[in-house]
């Protein structure tokens, strides 16, 4: 957790954009959330060019769906969408037109990562100190 | 927003039946939610299929995920689904069986959509006044 | 419902790892919950092995993203994710740390299977005597 999901239309974005798209949202997301930057995760899957359609007429649309945690409030979502659409425009070079974002909250703990599941808001600090040795290549990816 | 993606098996569903599912999601969406049609997206993507199961056993369900604002009511919700697998079986020619629709319900603020962050419940009128020059082909695709 | 989409590296899971997968989350969804067998459905659909990052860097995580029916306690969200984790440790000779678990709860009423909506909470025991019928095969598939 976070999971950023990608769907964007097949061969509009070389390896080299992916990764840079994968850096931009995992330091976005770390740096609004306060997140570890071990724990954000991105993946890339792609859909046929004529599969997707606005208003019922074809488009070529790319999604950023991120799952993340239930409970960040409307300021720090927001900081999220408007940095993650700024970062796409400024590496794609596409109009941020052509771009939809969605998060979707999660309760944390119906999160399982690393073999973990994720503490409740309010446990974090608690859950920390007890996993901090599981946690030791999560906590140091900074 | 929303967004409904269509998860399929391989090769199920050409090119003209996708585009007729996309036009009848699109106007199904807009007539029971008065969701103007510019803001109503439609993916198609596919599954190998050898890569479905139910009870444990291959299958070959399709998958109609829509991510909508949250708030709707019931109601509405039901006239949704409803319409939604009837519009499937007419144009697929397949079972209701062979179908499974789900709503997932977003924050509108959590959404960002042609750059601009949708409005909370109760804002949208103050929205769209605020927004009328950047939402001009949005609204007018209807 | 649910719906297990299983997102794995391309190539990971071979037909009969999948199948075995697929059995245990279906049988680990229902012991857990008490939902019959024929409503549980697990789909398996790829990445590009090179599209996955975590902490902004290549990594080969697979995802089980289930969405269940919101209400679920904590106990039982948690038995599923430590069990459906065990699993997948077990069946695929891979470490926990390979593995992202995500439940998403959506309210039953934003569901529709076999074309009939699912029940709200408190409704089941009447729900399901009213489509006794057409649930036959979904209920003994057990």
């Amino acid at each position: 957790m976070p999971l950023y999901q990608c769907l964007t239309p097949a061969g509009s974005l070389d390896a080299d954009r992916r990764a840079d798209l994968a850096e931009a949202i995992t330091a976005i997301h770390s740096s609004a959330t306060g997140t570890p930057r071990g724990f954000v995760n991105v993946v890339f899957t792609e859909y046929e060019p004529s599969a997707f359609f606005t208003a019922g007429r074809p488009n070529t649309v790319s999604v950023i769906g991120g799952t993340i945690r239930a409970g960040r409030d409307r300021a720090t979502r927001a900081e999220l969408l408007t940095r993650l659409s700024e970062a796409w425009t400024a590496i794609t070079g596409k109009d941020a037109r052509s771009l939809l974002v969605g998060l979707d909250e999660v309760d944390p703990t119906s999160i399982m990562e690393a073999g973990l599941i994720m503490p409740a808001p309010g446990e974090e600090a608690a859950w920390l100190e007890r996993h901090r040795h599981e946690l030791g290549d999560l906590q140091s990816s900074t």
